[in-house]
């Protein structure tokens, strides 16, 4: 299946809450990136080194999206040059129960 | 991204229990599976009809997919022709939590 199959453009996706749910921390990527910037990993590059095997173009694309539905804030400094940095929108933090739960269940199965 | 990105084959998918979470109910198909075998919808036809835009064989493959992960039980009776039944392991009832926590954080997030 392609991600683009639950990607928000489908108003199908947008019947099921799951789904929406899903649309915001599915994929491979998402978990990862939201725990790096929890931790402080607020910028591009900071975030690239962290992400074994993320390409530049995948990881742009990743935050994009987050920042478009709201997980992530981005906030650009008027310096020279411009410096971004990322951080983790209150929507976001919200989904962060949900991504702990999903850890402990992960653990739990992954050891039995 | 593919969904190939985070099937369970790959070493570093295990590397990290929220993937691994996420590559059991992962993807547009598999809650919605999991929701109408919970509701009594445990054969293949049945399901196939109850799912919207569902292909004969993405119905297969989900199927499989969540039967190989111990997600679903699949029975089948000595009968001419032969019946298939599914069930959902109990496993698969432990991930019912995290659904309903997406659920929820969906249903809030969509209304507002």
């Amino acid at each position: 299946m392609d991600e683009n199959n639950f990607k928000k453009k489908s108003i199908e996706v947008f019947e099921c809450p799951v789904t929406y749910t899903m649309s915001m921390i599915g994929g491979k990527w998402k978990p990862i990136i939201l725990y790096l910037i929890s931790k402080g990993a607020n910028r591009f590059g900071i975030l690239q080194r962290g992400i074994d095997g993320i390409s530049k173009q995948m990881l742009t694309k990743q935050l994009r999206e987050m920042e478009d539905d709201g997980i992530l804030d981005r906030k650009i400094f008027a310096e020279i040059p411009p410096r971004v940095e990322y951080s983790i929108s209150e929507k976001g933090k919200s989904l962060f129960p949900i991504i702990d739960a999903m850890r402990s269940w992960g653990e739990l199965n992954l050891a039995g």
